[in-house]
């Protein structure tokens, strides 16, 4: 009988007792082994209601080096508390699940590494995108060939956001007061709205599927904050959706790993994710395009995910599914230069305030021009008013991001131009 | 070292051995033991190009008692000879992989028991979806709790001819011809249009998800035969897409498995789904709605499904995953009621061609209202020219079939109603 202990008694962890509880017969049908929830360790489990047969701790420590626990399930949140637990326990031969995505991020290469050498199973499905299997499915169907590009809606939130902007007209701030009402964004929404949690994902699927070191440090990180109900407005009459995305690809011997907003073209499904849903859209040079859509979070979404894994790890401990050694054989072993914000290219949305002037669109155009950067698309919108200014918007050619500062700065600095000249990128057909 | 046979060596056969040859590294680092390619079988392999270092023979019952081989790769066609040649090579304790849908939708329940009888790997990835890993999700990730149901478009080909129509105004025959160009259809695509591929591979689903016996026998069956341009043009007014769909469920003690058109509204990630690309939209009670898309045909996607087949198969022979047990553990074992036809509820399209009479639509919303059928929408076109009949279009609420065949049989009997009425299931919210 093997025992689990969960280590943090949330939303999630509630939801994995259920899980459990409700799916028994199917999972025990999965397994080779028997096993029993035998220790819950959070703070505040006074404060909580649990299934008094178990017996519980307020030390998160305790369970680390229990001879009697076989697997420990962290459901912590942070980074310092976890990242003992979770040494602690591979160092003492526990296997460990987490879905803690900013632990991975930043401490996964030395993690991967302890597992591999305690020949403990280490699984963290629900890190990445809740209820999408998305880290069972790099690693086993999409790792027998190369993987091109990975382009994700991996940040509820921000996709909520920008999806409430777009059919409803809110501004920014109204649609953010909303997710928060609704539960769909936290009290203190920081690391979601600034690009930091979908930079933690993109981090571990580019780290697993290019066998290299977390590129967290080297990962370009863009938020939403700037995003206007307007520039929402104008992509749409352009025939495209605004979205948050990370994205990770390898060319040549350069691996991009960033997390920004961008225009997606409406035939692109991608385009049409809405709501708080997550999705992947994966390229691989034999299966082609495929995509993973749902849930990529609250706590059955994500207690769904933990309990693929107990199921993985319970078949790892008897010796019968040691698909889990595979992962980590290569982990963190080649190296790759990770592509600067300003050398990645791409089509840029450029949205340029201007005075109603004759000529002042000429002279827009001859230093796009003057640095080889052609228009695709271009709007321009009446003025508000007589004296209002006059919005500018356009689509260009594929250029790097250096080149696109440069235009920037000369279009800033033109006499008729005002204020600061909005900018987008548009993602390219290749990483449909 | 394990030896792999290869029977059949047309596209997918050729796009296997390519795939090897180029992911070589790859999946040997996925595997815990070394293998080859031994030995093809194909009736023609002499009209055909092939590593000659490689034995060969016309003869495909030779290797399914050939000592040397370990595990067959069936990718004849047909049912009788690979029926033969599988159920030859089980019996003689080699793992076998297929991509054969209509086998497995018609012997799969012999196959799976005699597989779990001779405890051989019996891999049919490549047999639902190409290559949409939704055989190993349904099987591992989605094992562990209620599968409420799967919406599939699963039929490139219908999928294409379809989209073709919605998007460029086509008539049925001629996008059914462009297919045929683009190498989207077979020379004769009779099962395809007809839903007979859709219905062998929902089957396959079905009686995984629920553990019952193939299910195609009491499967309900429509094509696309009768969608034409100005249906798509209607459901597009109303909101919606036209496609091709098999769906199955399970409620209470009723599991419906049935393939037909079907009207998907536009804010259903589903209707999204364009061209010849597959996908399948699934429910479970925890991780929610999920969706997984992608190449449903072609070389190198259906390969790329049976690499990873192989894969588990070497892994499953040396005991380093043994997952594949579980699959067949209790296969078939459940007994339901398949629903019929005439007792499934969905709200229907109806198309009506009437005389511009006034009192008409009265006398076609009283039949309705007689059989309890309500009107969620209704559109009424204008004739064409003076003397020409006028469509009425209407979306019901959620009907049985039944009485949804009462009221057409009434509503064609009204003096003033032309012809057929032509109805069409729309898809429900809880089927999304």
């Amino acid at each position: 009988m093997l025992k689990i202990g969960i280590c943090g008694y949330g939303t999630v962890g509630q939801s994995f007792v259920e899980h459990l509880r409700v799916h028994d017969d199917k999972i025990q049908s999965s397994v080779s082994e028997e096993f029993e929830i035998a220790l819950i360790a959070d703070r505040s489990i006074d404060k909580k209601e649990y299934n008094k047969d178990i017996a519980v701790t307020k030390d998160v420590m305790e369970m680390t080096s229990d001879s009697n626990i076989n697997i420990i399930v962290e459901l912590i949140g942070g980074i310092d508390i976890p990242y003992k637990v979770i040494t602690s326990a591979i160092k003492n031969k526990k296997h460990v699940i987490t879905a803690n995505k900013a632990l991975i991020a930043e401490h996964g290469d030395e993690i991967f590494k302890l597992a591999k050498e305690h020949n403990v199973y280490f699984g963290f499905e629900a890190s990445v995108a809740g209820a999408i299997p998305i880290i069972q499915t790099l690693t086993n169907s999409m790792s027998n060939e190369n993987i091109l590009s990975i382009t994700g809606i991996i940040n509820g939130t921000c996709n909520y956001i920008l999806d409430q902007m777009s059919s409803h007209g809110l501004e920014f701030n109204d649609a953010l007061d909303e997710a928060k009402e609704l539960g769909y964004a936290e009290a203190d929404p920081t690391f979601d709205i600034n690009g930091m949690d979908a930079a933690h994902k993109i981090s571990i699927l580019a780290s697993l599927v290019y066998k290299i070191k977390s590129p967290l440090k080297n990962t370009y990180i863009e938020g939403i904050e700037n995003i206007t109900t307007m520039d929402i407005e104008y992509a749409k009459e352009l025939g495209y959706s605004i979205k948050h995305v990370g994205i990770t690809n390898k060319k040549n011997d350069s691996i991009q790993c960033r997390v920004h907003p961008v225009l997606i073209h409406k035939d692109n499904i991608l385009s049409q994710v809405l709501g708080v849903m997550n999705a992947l859209l994966i390229t691989g040079d034999k299966f082609g395009t495929s995509m993973l859509y749902g849930n990529g979070a609250g706590g059955d979404a994500t207690a769904s995910a933990v309990v693929t894994n107990l199921v993985e790890a319970i078949n790892f401990s008897s010796g019968k599914d040691l698909r889990n050694k595979n992962i980590f054989k290569s982990s963190g072993e080649n190296s790759f230069n990770i592509s600067k914000n300003e050398d990645i290219a791409s089509p840029f949305y450029l949205r340029i305030y201007a005075h109603d002037i004759s000529g002042v669109m000429a002279e827009i155009t001859n230093v796009l021009a003057n640095e080889d950067i052609s228009i695709e698309a271009v709007t321009q919108h009446e003025p508000i008013d007589l004296d209002s200014l006059i919005p500018i918007v356009m689509i260009t050619n594929s250029v790097n991001g250096i080149s696109i500062s440069n235009a920037i700065k000369k279009i800033e600095s033109l006499a008729h131009v005002e204020g600061k000249v909005h900018a987008i990128r548009v993602l390219k057909t290749d990483e449909r």
